[in-house]
Protein backbone atom coordinates (compact mmCIF):
# COMPACT_ATOMS: atom_id res chain seq x y z
CA UNK A 1 0.00 0.00 0.00
CA UNK A 2 1.28 3.51 -0.77
CA UNK A 3 1.78 5.31 2.21
CA UNK A 4 1.63 9.63 2.37
CA UNK A 5 3.69 10.81 5.54
CA UNK A 6 1.70 14.29 6.22
CA UNK A 7 0.20 16.68 8.45
CA UNK A 8 -3.28 17.44 7.55
CA UNK A 9 -3.03 21.74 7.27
CA UNK A 10 0.54 21.45 5.11
CA UNK A 11 -0.24 23.08 1.72
CA UNK A 12 2.75 20.94 0.22
CA UNK A 13 1.20 17.49 1.68
CA UNK A 14 -2.08 19.25 0.49
CA UNK A 15 -0.34 19.88 -3.34
CA UNK A 16 0.35 16.42 -3.63
CA UNK A 17 -2.68 15.08 -1.82
CA UNK A 18 -4.64 17.03 -4.60
CA UNK A 19 -2.79 14.71 -7.19
CA UNK A 20 -2.75 11.69 -5.63
CA UNK A 21 -6.73 11.75 -5.34
CA UNK A 22 -7.01 13.59 -8.69
CA UNK A 23 -4.90 10.69 -10.77
CA UNK A 24 -7.22 8.02 -8.29
CA UNK A 25 -3.75 6.33 -6.92
CA UNK A 26 -4.94 5.24 -3.61
CA UNK A 27 -2.56 6.11 -0.43
CA UNK A 28 -2.52 5.48 2.78
CA UNK A 29 -2.22 9.05 5.19
CA UNK A 30 -0.02 8.89 8.38
CA UNK A 31 0.29 12.14 10.38
CA UNK A 32 3.87 12.90 11.38
CA UNK A 33 5.13 15.01 13.62
CA UNK A 34 8.32 16.14 11.36
CA UNK A 35 9.21 18.74 13.90
CA UNK A 36 10.57 15.75 16.34
CA UNK A 37 12.47 14.51 13.60
CA UNK A 38 12.44 11.15 14.66
CA UNK A 39 15.18 9.21 13.63
CA UNK A 40 13.08 6.76 11.40
CA UNK A 41 11.83 9.41 9.45
CA UNK A 42 14.60 11.38 9.13
CA UNK A 43 16.23 7.99 7.53
CA UNK A 44 13.03 8.23 5.13
CA UNK A 45 13.64 11.63 4.41
CA UNK A 46 17.08 13.71 5.42
CA UNK A 47 15.31 16.86 4.84
CA UNK A 48 13.22 16.26 7.97
CA UNK A 49 10.39 18.02 5.93
CA UNK A 50 7.14 16.40 4.98
CA UNK A 51 5.65 15.09 2.79
CA UNK A 52 7.34 11.74 2.60
CA UNK A 53 5.66 9.69 -0.11
CA UNK A 54 6.15 5.77 0.33
CA UNK A 55 5.29 4.39 -3.19
CA UNK A 56 6.33 0.55 -4.63
CA UNK A 57 8.95 0.77 -2.85
CA UNK A 58 10.35 4.33 -3.33
CA UNK A 59 10.65 6.51 -0.67
CA UNK A 60 10.16 10.08 -1.91
CA UNK A 61 10.53 13.90 -0.55
CA UNK A 62 10.14 17.40 -1.90
CA UNK A 63 6.55 18.14 -2.89
CA UNK A 64 6.94 19.31 -6.37
CA UNK A 65 9.39 16.48 -7.45
CA UNK A 66 6.54 14.03 -6.56
CA UNK A 67 4.06 15.83 -8.40
CA UNK A 68 5.97 15.71 -11.40
CA UNK A 69 6.95 12.17 -11.02
CA UNK A 70 3.10 11.28 -10.46
CA UNK A 71 2.45 13.42 -13.47
CA UNK A 72 5.55 11.33 -15.65
CA UNK A 73 3.87 8.09 -14.39
CA UNK A 74 0.69 8.34 -14.27
CA UNK A 75 -0.09 10.68 -17.48
CA UNK A 76 -4.06 10.63 -16.80
CA UNK A 77 -6.06 12.88 -16.36
CA UNK A 78 -3.11 15.51 -17.46
CA UNK A 79 -2.00 18.48 -14.97
CA UNK A 80 0.09 20.03 -17.16
CA UNK A 81 -0.82 21.33 -20.65
CA UNK A 82 1.71 19.64 -23.49
CA UNK A 83 3.57 22.90 -25.07
CA UNK A 84 6.58 23.90 -23.40
CA UNK A 85 5.21 27.70 -22.98
CA UNK A 86 2.07 26.20 -21.10
CA UNK A 87 3.86 24.19 -18.85
CA UNK A 88 6.16 26.67 -18.27
CA UNK A 89 3.55 28.81 -16.88
CA UNK A 90 2.46 26.08 -14.51
CA UNK A 91 6.09 25.51 -12.93
CA UNK A 92 6.29 29.18 -12.58
CA UNK A 93 2.84 29.51 -10.70
CA UNK A 94 3.74 26.63 -8.80
CA UNK A 95 7.12 28.55 -7.72
CA UNK A 96 4.99 32.05 -7.00
CA UNK A 97 2.72 29.86 -4.53
CA UNK A 98 5.27 27.73 -2.51
CA UNK A 99 7.78 30.06 -2.61
CA UNK A 100 6.58 33.54 -2.80
CA UNK A 101 2.95 33.05 -1.07
CA UNK A 102 4.44 30.34 1.24
CA UNK A 103 6.83 32.94 2.49
CA UNK A 104 4.38 36.64 2.65
CA UNK A 105 1.66 34.42 3.70
CA UNK A 106 1.08 30.78 4.69
CA UNK A 107 3.98 31.33 6.88
CA UNK A 108 3.00 34.89 8.19
CA UNK A 109 -0.77 33.10 9.13
CA UNK A 110 -0.79 29.89 9.17
CA UNK A 111 2.49 29.03 10.91
CA UNK A 112 2.40 31.86 13.37
CA UNK A 113 -1.14 30.98 14.20
CA UNK A 114 -1.34 27.16 14.09
CA UNK A 115 2.39 25.55 13.82
CA UNK A 116 3.87 27.32 16.53
CA UNK A 117 1.38 26.19 19.12
CA UNK A 118 1.69 22.58 18.06
CA UNK A 119 5.33 22.60 17.96
CA UNK A 120 5.32 24.28 20.60
CA UNK A 121 7.36 27.28 19.65
CA UNK A 122 5.58 30.31 21.38
CA UNK A 123 3.23 32.61 20.39
CA UNK A 124 2.34 34.20 17.18
CA UNK A 125 4.04 37.42 16.57
CA UNK A 126 1.64 39.96 15.75
CA UNK A 127 3.81 42.09 13.65
CA UNK A 128 3.57 38.33 10.94
CA UNK A 129 -0.24 38.16 11.30
CA UNK A 130 -0.55 41.62 10.17
CA UNK A 131 1.97 41.45 7.40
CA UNK A 132 0.10 38.03 6.08
CA UNK A 133 -2.83 39.35 6.40
CA UNK A 134 -1.65 42.72 4.36
CA UNK A 135 0.19 39.96 1.62
CA UNK A 136 -2.83 38.00 1.14
CA UNK A 137 -5.18 40.62 -0.37
CA UNK A 138 -2.01 41.76 -3.23
CA UNK A 139 -2.27 37.69 -3.62
CA UNK A 140 -5.77 37.32 -3.94
CA UNK A 141 -5.42 40.41 -6.42
CA UNK A 142 -2.96 38.86 -8.39
CA UNK A 143 -5.06 35.83 -8.99
CA UNK A 144 -8.34 37.83 -9.50
CA UNK A 145 -6.13 39.40 -12.27
CA UNK A 146 -4.76 36.07 -13.48
CA UNK A 147 -8.20 34.75 -13.44
CA UNK A 148 -9.50 37.44 -15.56
CA UNK A 149 -7.85 36.50 -18.81
CA UNK A 150 -7.79 32.64 -18.20
CA UNK A 151 -10.69 30.47 -16.88
CA UNK A 152 -7.67 28.40 -14.86
CA UNK A 153 -4.47 29.79 -12.92
CA UNK A 154 -1.89 28.83 -15.54
CA UNK A 155 -4.40 28.78 -18.67
CA UNK A 156 -7.54 27.47 -20.06
CA UNK A 157 -7.46 24.02 -18.80
CA UNK A 158 -6.84 22.70 -15.24
CA UNK A 159 -3.26 22.21 -14.08
CA UNK A 160 -0.87 22.00 -10.80
CA UNK A 161 -0.95 25.17 -10.67
CA UNK A 162 -4.53 25.18 -9.39
CA UNK A 163 -3.54 22.53 -6.81
CA UNK A 164 -0.16 24.40 -5.95
CA UNK A 165 -2.96 27.56 -5.38
CA UNK A 166 -5.69 25.68 -3.54
CA UNK A 167 -3.92 24.06 -1.34
CA UNK A 168 -2.27 26.87 0.72
CA UNK A 169 -5.54 28.91 0.06
CA UNK A 170 -7.71 25.78 1.58
CA UNK A 171 -4.99 25.59 4.93
CA UNK A 172 -5.80 29.12 5.12
CA UNK A 173 -9.46 29.08 4.60
CA UNK A 174 -9.46 26.48 7.48
CA UNK A 175 -8.41 28.97 9.67
CA UNK A 176 -10.68 31.71 8.35
CA UNK A 177 -7.85 34.11 6.81
CA UNK A 178 -9.24 34.46 3.02
CA UNK A 179 -12.06 37.41 2.68
CA UNK A 180 -14.11 35.32 -0.10
CA UNK A 181 -15.80 39.11 -0.72
CA UNK A 182 -12.50 40.46 -2.01
CA UNK A 183 -12.73 38.99 -5.40
CA UNK A 184 -16.03 37.45 -7.08
CA UNK A 185 -13.41 35.27 -9.58
CA UNK A 186 -11.53 33.67 -7.00
CA UNK A 187 -14.08 32.76 -4.99
CA UNK A 188 -15.62 31.21 -8.76
CA UNK A 189 -11.87 28.98 -8.89
CA UNK A 190 -12.23 28.03 -5.55
CA UNK A 191 -15.91 26.72 -5.52
CA UNK A 192 -14.90 24.77 -9.08
CA UNK A 193 -11.98 23.58 -7.24
CA UNK A 194 -13.40 23.09 -3.82
CA UNK A 195 -16.03 20.77 -5.58
CA UNK A 196 -14.26 18.27 -7.35
CA UNK A 197 -14.01 14.32 -5.74
CA UNK A 198 -10.20 14.90 -5.45
CA UNK A 199 -10.74 17.73 -2.61
CA UNK A 200 -13.01 15.69 -0.53
CA UNK A 201 -10.03 13.97 1.66
CA UNK A 202 -9.04 17.71 2.95
CA UNK A 203 -12.57 19.03 4.21
CA UNK A 204 -12.46 16.24 5.98
CA UNK A 205 -9.50 17.12 7.85
CA UNK A 206 -9.58 18.08 11.34
CA UNK A 207 -6.89 19.14 13.70
CA UNK A 208 -7.20 19.12 17.59
CA UNK A 209 -7.75 22.37 19.52
CA UNK A 210 -8.14 24.37 15.82
CA UNK A 211 -11.34 23.74 14.57
CA UNK A 212 -12.23 24.53 11.06
CA UNK A 213 -14.01 28.04 10.01
CA UNK A 214 -17.96 27.43 9.21
CA UNK A 215 -17.49 27.80 5.83
CA UNK A 216 -14.20 25.50 5.41
CA UNK A 217 -15.94 22.15 4.48
CA UNK A 218 -19.07 24.20 2.76
CA UNK A 219 -19.64 24.10 -1.01
CA UNK A 220 -21.91 27.13 -0.85
CA UNK A 221 -19.66 29.03 1.00
CA UNK B 1 19.25 39.29 -28.70
CA UNK B 2 18.30 37.63 -25.23
CA UNK B 3 18.53 38.88 -22.05
CA UNK B 4 18.91 37.71 -18.41
CA UNK B 5 18.18 39.99 -15.33
CA UNK B 6 20.70 38.77 -12.55
CA UNK B 7 22.79 39.97 -9.93
CA UNK B 8 25.95 38.07 -9.64
CA UNK B 9 26.36 35.83 -6.68
CA UNK B 10 22.66 35.08 -7.02
CA UNK B 11 22.62 31.02 -6.56
CA UNK B 12 19.08 30.94 -8.80
CA UNK B 13 20.69 33.32 -11.82
CA UNK B 14 23.73 31.11 -11.55
CA UNK B 15 21.85 27.99 -11.95
CA UNK B 16 20.09 29.66 -15.12
CA UNK B 17 23.63 31.08 -16.28
CA UNK B 18 24.65 27.66 -16.45
CA UNK B 19 21.73 26.37 -17.88
CA UNK B 20 22.21 28.81 -20.62
CA UNK B 21 25.75 28.25 -21.35
CA UNK B 22 25.63 24.41 -21.31
CA UNK B 23 23.42 24.45 -23.69
CA UNK B 24 24.91 27.25 -25.96
CA UNK B 25 21.94 29.61 -25.46
CA UNK B 26 23.95 33.11 -25.88
CA UNK B 27 22.49 35.68 -23.77
CA UNK B 28 23.29 39.20 -22.82
CA UNK B 29 23.44 39.91 -18.96
CA UNK B 30 22.04 42.59 -17.33
CA UNK B 31 22.97 43.26 -13.68
CA UNK B 32 18.81 44.17 -11.86
CA UNK B 33 19.59 45.84 -8.29
CA UNK B 34 15.98 44.10 -7.69
CA UNK B 35 15.45 45.03 -3.83
CA UNK B 36 14.92 48.43 -4.98
CA UNK B 37 11.67 47.55 -7.03
CA UNK B 38 11.87 49.72 -9.82
CA UNK B 39 8.37 49.82 -11.23
CA UNK B 40 9.74 48.38 -14.64
CA UNK B 41 11.16 45.56 -12.99
CA UNK B 42 8.02 44.20 -11.70
CA UNK B 43 6.27 44.94 -14.91
CA UNK B 44 8.52 42.37 -16.12
CA UNK B 45 8.21 39.69 -12.60
CA UNK B 46 5.63 40.62 -10.33
CA UNK B 47 7.37 38.71 -7.90
CA UNK B 48 10.49 41.08 -7.90
CA UNK B 49 13.34 38.22 -7.98
CA UNK B 50 15.83 37.51 -10.26
CA UNK B 51 16.25 35.81 -11.99
CA UNK B 52 14.00 37.18 -14.96
CA UNK B 53 14.74 36.05 -18.44
CA UNK B 54 13.49 37.67 -21.57
CA UNK B 55 13.75 35.32 -24.63
CA UNK B 56 11.75 35.61 -27.96
CA UNK B 57 9.66 38.05 -26.82
CA UNK B 58 8.86 36.25 -23.52
CA UNK B 59 9.74 37.14 -20.29
CA UNK B 60 10.14 34.43 -17.60
CA UNK B 61 10.99 34.30 -14.05
CA UNK B 62 11.18 31.49 -11.27
CA UNK B 63 14.80 29.52 -11.56
CA UNK B 64 13.48 26.95 -12.09
CA UNK B 65 10.53 26.97 -14.20
CA UNK B 66 12.98 28.47 -16.47
CA UNK B 67 15.37 25.44 -16.46
CA UNK B 68 12.99 22.95 -16.88
CA UNK B 69 11.44 25.37 -20.18
CA UNK B 70 14.82 25.09 -21.54
CA UNK B 71 15.33 21.81 -21.20
CA UNK B 72 12.10 20.94 -22.93
CA UNK B 73 12.98 23.53 -25.74
CA UNK B 74 16.34 22.86 -26.61
CA UNK B 75 16.89 19.06 -24.94
CA UNK B 76 20.45 19.18 -26.47
CA UNK B 77 23.16 18.41 -24.34
CA UNK B 78 20.42 17.03 -21.51
CA UNK B 79 20.03 17.84 -18.13
CA UNK B 80 17.73 15.56 -16.74
CA UNK B 81 17.99 11.50 -17.27
CA UNK B 82 14.87 9.89 -19.22
CA UNK B 83 13.50 7.21 -16.72
CA UNK B 84 11.21 9.22 -14.56
CA UNK B 85 12.91 7.57 -11.30
CA UNK B 86 15.74 9.47 -12.26
CA UNK B 87 14.14 12.94 -13.10
CA UNK B 88 12.52 12.84 -9.71
CA UNK B 89 16.04 12.68 -8.05
CA UNK B 90 17.48 15.01 -10.29
CA UNK B 91 14.46 17.49 -8.88
CA UNK B 92 14.38 16.07 -5.51
CA UNK B 93 18.05 17.65 -5.43
CA UNK B 94 16.56 20.99 -7.13
CA UNK B 95 14.30 21.48 -4.29
CA UNK B 96 17.58 20.36 -1.49
CA UNK B 97 19.70 22.92 -2.76
CA UNK B 98 17.23 25.47 -3.78
CA UNK B 99 14.87 24.99 -0.26
CA UNK B 100 16.99 23.57 2.50
CA UNK B 101 20.27 24.21 1.65
CA UNK B 102 19.59 27.77 1.05
CA UNK B 103 17.99 28.71 3.72
CA UNK B 104 20.31 26.87 6.09
CA UNK B 105 23.39 27.93 4.53
CA UNK B 106 23.45 30.42 1.78
CA UNK B 107 20.91 33.08 3.52
CA UNK B 108 23.17 32.68 6.80
CA UNK B 109 26.28 33.18 4.71
CA UNK B 110 26.41 34.97 1.45
CA UNK B 111 22.98 36.97 2.40
CA UNK B 112 24.75 38.12 5.66
CA UNK B 113 27.92 39.12 4.61
CA UNK B 114 27.24 40.08 1.33
CA UNK B 115 23.43 40.53 0.42
CA UNK B 116 23.04 43.12 3.77
CA UNK B 117 25.42 45.10 2.51
CA UNK B 118 24.57 45.63 -1.06
CA UNK B 119 21.27 46.77 -0.44
CA UNK B 120 21.84 48.65 2.71
CA UNK B 121 20.14 46.33 4.90
CA UNK B 122 22.71 46.62 8.17
CA UNK B 123 25.41 44.15 9.68
CA UNK B 124 25.88 40.53 9.56
CA UNK B 125 23.95 38.89 12.66
CA UNK B 126 26.68 36.52 13.83
CA UNK B 127 24.32 34.43 15.44
CA UNK B 128 23.05 33.57 11.56
CA UNK B 129 26.94 33.19 10.03
CA UNK B 130 27.57 30.48 12.94
CA UNK B 131 24.56 28.84 12.22
CA UNK B 132 25.36 28.60 8.46
CA UNK B 133 28.89 27.71 8.85
CA UNK B 134 27.86 24.47 10.58
CA UNK B 135 25.21 23.92 8.40
CA UNK B 136 27.74 23.80 5.53
CA UNK B 137 29.42 20.81 6.74
CA UNK B 138 26.55 18.74 7.13
CA UNK B 139 25.81 19.77 3.23
CA UNK B 140 29.15 18.39 2.31
CA UNK B 141 29.01 15.28 4.39
CA UNK B 142 25.81 14.71 2.74
CA UNK B 143 27.11 15.45 -0.80
CA UNK B 144 30.30 13.43 0.21
CA UNK B 145 27.58 10.52 0.73
CA UNK B 146 26.17 11.25 -2.65
CA UNK B 147 29.04 11.24 -4.46
CA UNK B 148 30.29 7.63 -2.51
CA UNK B 149 27.44 5.97 -4.87
CA UNK B 150 27.26 8.50 -7.89
CA UNK B 151 29.67 9.88 -10.31
CA UNK B 152 27.53 12.99 -9.86
CA UNK B 153 24.78 13.86 -7.26
CA UNK B 154 21.67 12.65 -9.29
CA UNK B 155 22.96 10.04 -10.84
CA UNK B 156 26.27 8.58 -13.29
CA UNK B 157 25.06 11.88 -15.60
CA UNK B 158 25.79 15.11 -14.95
CA UNK B 159 22.30 16.53 -14.64
CA UNK B 160 20.95 20.13 -13.02
CA UNK B 161 20.75 18.90 -10.11
CA UNK B 162 24.64 19.64 -10.47
CA UNK B 163 24.50 22.95 -11.54
CA UNK B 164 21.64 23.61 -8.57
CA UNK B 165 24.35 22.59 -6.03
CA UNK B 166 27.21 24.55 -8.08
CA UNK B 167 25.43 27.66 -8.37
CA UNK B 168 25.29 27.59 -4.63
CA UNK B 169 28.52 26.08 -3.62
CA UNK B 170 30.49 28.64 -6.51
CA UNK B 171 28.88 31.78 -4.59
CA UNK B 172 29.97 30.71 -1.17
CA UNK B 173 33.93 29.59 -2.77
CA UNK B 174 33.70 33.16 -4.09
CA UNK B 175 33.39 34.74 -0.27
CA UNK B 176 35.80 31.71 1.02
CA UNK B 177 33.45 29.96 3.18
CA UNK B 178 33.63 26.44 1.73
CA UNK B 179 36.34 24.23 3.33
CA UNK B 180 37.61 22.05 0.72
CA UNK B 181 39.68 19.77 2.42
CA UNK B 182 36.27 18.22 4.31
CA UNK B 183 35.60 16.30 1.97
CA UNK B 184 37.83 14.82 -1.26
CA UNK B 185 35.31 13.51 -3.59
CA UNK B 186 32.92 17.11 -3.49
CA UNK B 187 36.57 18.58 -4.05
CA UNK B 188 36.60 16.40 -7.07
CA UNK B 189 33.64 17.18 -8.47
CA UNK B 190 33.15 20.52 -7.78
CA UNK B 191 36.56 20.33 -10.00
CA UNK B 192 35.29 18.65 -12.52
CA UNK B 193 32.06 20.99 -12.92
CA UNK B 194 34.10 23.95 -12.41
CA UNK B 195 36.38 23.49 -15.55
CA UNK B 196 33.47 22.85 -17.92
CA UNK B 197 32.89 26.06 -20.53
CA UNK B 198 29.85 26.77 -18.94
CA UNK B 199 31.51 27.76 -15.95
CA UNK B 200 33.42 30.55 -17.56
CA UNK B 201 31.04 32.96 -17.25
CA UNK B 202 31.01 32.88 -13.65
CA UNK B 203 34.03 32.38 -12.55
CA UNK B 204 34.91 36.19 -14.02
CA UNK B 205 31.81 37.85 -11.89
CA UNK B 206 33.80 40.45 -9.66
CA UNK B 207 31.00 42.61 -7.24
CA UNK B 208 32.60 45.73 -5.85
CA UNK B 209 33.76 45.93 -2.81
CA UNK B 210 33.92 42.03 -2.37
CA UNK B 211 37.39 40.64 -4.09
CA UNK B 212 36.50 37.47 -4.68
CA UNK B 213 38.57 34.62 -2.77
CA UNK B 214 41.77 33.16 -4.05
CA UNK B 215 40.85 30.13 -4.89
CA UNK B 216 37.60 31.27 -6.79
CA UNK B 217 38.57 31.29 -9.94
CA UNK B 218 41.24 28.61 -9.77
CA UNK B 219 40.89 25.57 -11.63
CA UNK B 220 43.73 24.03 -9.60
CA UNK B 221 42.15 24.93 -6.32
Amino acid sequence: MNRLYHVPLSPFCRKVRLVLAEKKIEVELVEERYWEQDPDFLRRNPAGKVPVLRMNDRIMAESQAICEYLEEKYPAPPLFPRDPEGRYEVRRLCGWFDDKFHREVTANLLYERVNKKLTKQGYPESQNVKAGARAIKYHLDYMSWLLDQRRWLAGDAMSLADFAAAAHVSALDYISDVDWNRSPNVKDWYAKIKSRPAFRGLLADQVPGFPPSRQYADLDF
